[in-house]
């Protein structure tokens, strides 16, 4: 997929394709809990670049592909947790952000107890979708092996652990072993369960689901690197949300502790691994690797 | 279980037995996430009654009982989810609580943004707990059965719906339908999950599952009058939190609507209800009719 027109249009396509999915499984404004619903379906149909979903059914499209009706669910809970965490990360207590993907942050349209409960309830109902899955003709042990690697990614040892670490330092120096914590906590733990839990569902075995975390980890530690670089180079309108705020918030990055050559260089290192280990891992993968490739020089 | 002191031995002894299962599924407080996961068991080692577990194993046994493995990670789980709601609950943009079961409560301890995302730890790592079910010998697909009841009672048409809605509805006066769409979310939905889970891991019928839901609804309808009764009559030393909070805050409860009278009324109506159907469903459930017994004159 060289030309890079057609990788465009494709892209495009499977973004829309995840859109599509994604709102499929959004729950119902409707009853008591219409308002909580509104909430949660706000801060969802934010354009987003529906990275993870998208990554997580190309890595299941690699390793087989026996019955969609496992997979979709897993795409919308991916996104719905990465949406919780962006909800509760912009909240006053914790990062304050106004804007969010163009569009007002949750509590500053429903109020702060609202969007701490509607970052719950998201996080719950990704949990919900994925169970849908138990409802598909796919391995209930399988779905298990999903689920696992999906709750651990997301969680204390995942994600959420690396946002904690994150917060607790806020505004304190840190170090590169506990930055890259948090970078491989924060950033790559979601994608690790995108290209995991796809690969599982498509029944891949230990080998290549563990070659798959490892590739997970370098295209989410470029990703945080390029995210770091845009937040001195970018620009406000292109991206979504303000530019300079790690210098305001006198926040450690990749860029503060090695210079902006420096994590232009890494980024790329990072990417190129990914590439020919997932090369190597199969033939298949035209996609992804165009994917991977463009996140490293992506300008939102 | 007519003679008391008999029960509350064996309440106890059940507690403890709870409380040792659960402090087994808690994480460890070790590496970079260490705050967090101490901010996490700060809150779940508080001293709390651990109804919902000992709700959910009575229910087990009530049905069969092959495969103990699968039991206690869904009893650890449910008792996480109710901490992060208590978590979440007491922050200062919800109900701005400094106490709870005795003790500081975790943004008071840590620090809000802390306490945010401990809250949201502890709720995956309920998940990521459940999910250990899968190693046990227990049909997959019957954990799935019991995973999606657990998401749904917790979710946006659970606990976090009626808590969305309480937290909407914060000091304007509201009708008896939308209170009892509250309660029934707020308070039954994790009693009705702590029984019907427990009936379905221990191979429950249908007809079974929906007694269960049915008794639980009832139990937690009659819990929460209990509270409301004790808000206005309770001892703030026994109860391990503030009373009188609902008069301060304006709130609209079954007291407030009905009158203390009416309400104790309802709630031994309600038990006397679940206590019935408990006793037509099954001959052997004598300690969870003793336990049901006791929650509509309890005192803290």
């Amino acid at each position: 997929m060289e030309n890079s027109v057609n990788f465009k249009e494709e892209l495009q396509k499977k973004t829309e394709r995840a859109e599509r999915i994604i709102r499929r499984y959004l729950p119902a404004e409707e009853g008591f809990s219409q308002r909580m619903a509104e909430a949660v379906n706000y801060s969802m149909t934010a354009p987003g670049k529906r990275l993870r979903p998208i990554m997580m059914e190309e890595a299941y499209l690699l390793f087989l592909g026996r019955d969609r009706m496992a997979i979709e669910p897993f795409m919308a809970a991916l996104e719905m947790i990465h949406t919780h965490s962006l909800i509760h990360d912009d909240l006053p207590a914790l990062d304050n952000d106004d804007y969010r993907r163009g569009k007002k942050t949750t509590h500053v349209v429903y109020g702060e107890a609202a969007a701490i409960l509607a970052g719950d309830a998201l996080l719950n109902y990704a949990y919900e979708t994925a169970f849908l899955a138990f409802q598909s003709n796919t391995d209930p042990a399988v779905i298990g092996q999903a689920l696992e690697i999906l709750g651990r990614k997301t969680g204390i040892h995942g994600m959420l652990g690396g946002q904690g670490v994150d917060v607790e330092n806020d505004g304190i120096p840190i170090n590169r072993e506990m930055l890259n914590y948090i970078y491989r906590n924060k950033t790559s733990a979601l994608i690790e369960a995108a290209l995991m839990t796809g690969a599982v569902l498509a029944g891949a075995e230990k080998y290549e689901l563990e070659a798959m975390e490892r590739i997970g980890r370098n295209i989410g530690l470029a990703f945080q690197i390029q995210d770091d670089i845009l937040d001195v180079t970018g620009d406000e309108k292109e991206l979504g949300k303000p530019v300079h705020s790690d210098e305001k918030n006198h926040k450690t990055t990749w860029v503060t502790l090695q210079g902006l050559k420096d994590a232009h260089k890494e980024a790329e290192k990072l990417t190129q691994e990914a590439v020919c280990e997932l090369s190597s891992l199969t033939g298949d993968g035209e996609f992804l690797i165009s994917l991977i490739s463009s996140l490293s020089g992506r300008k939102k």
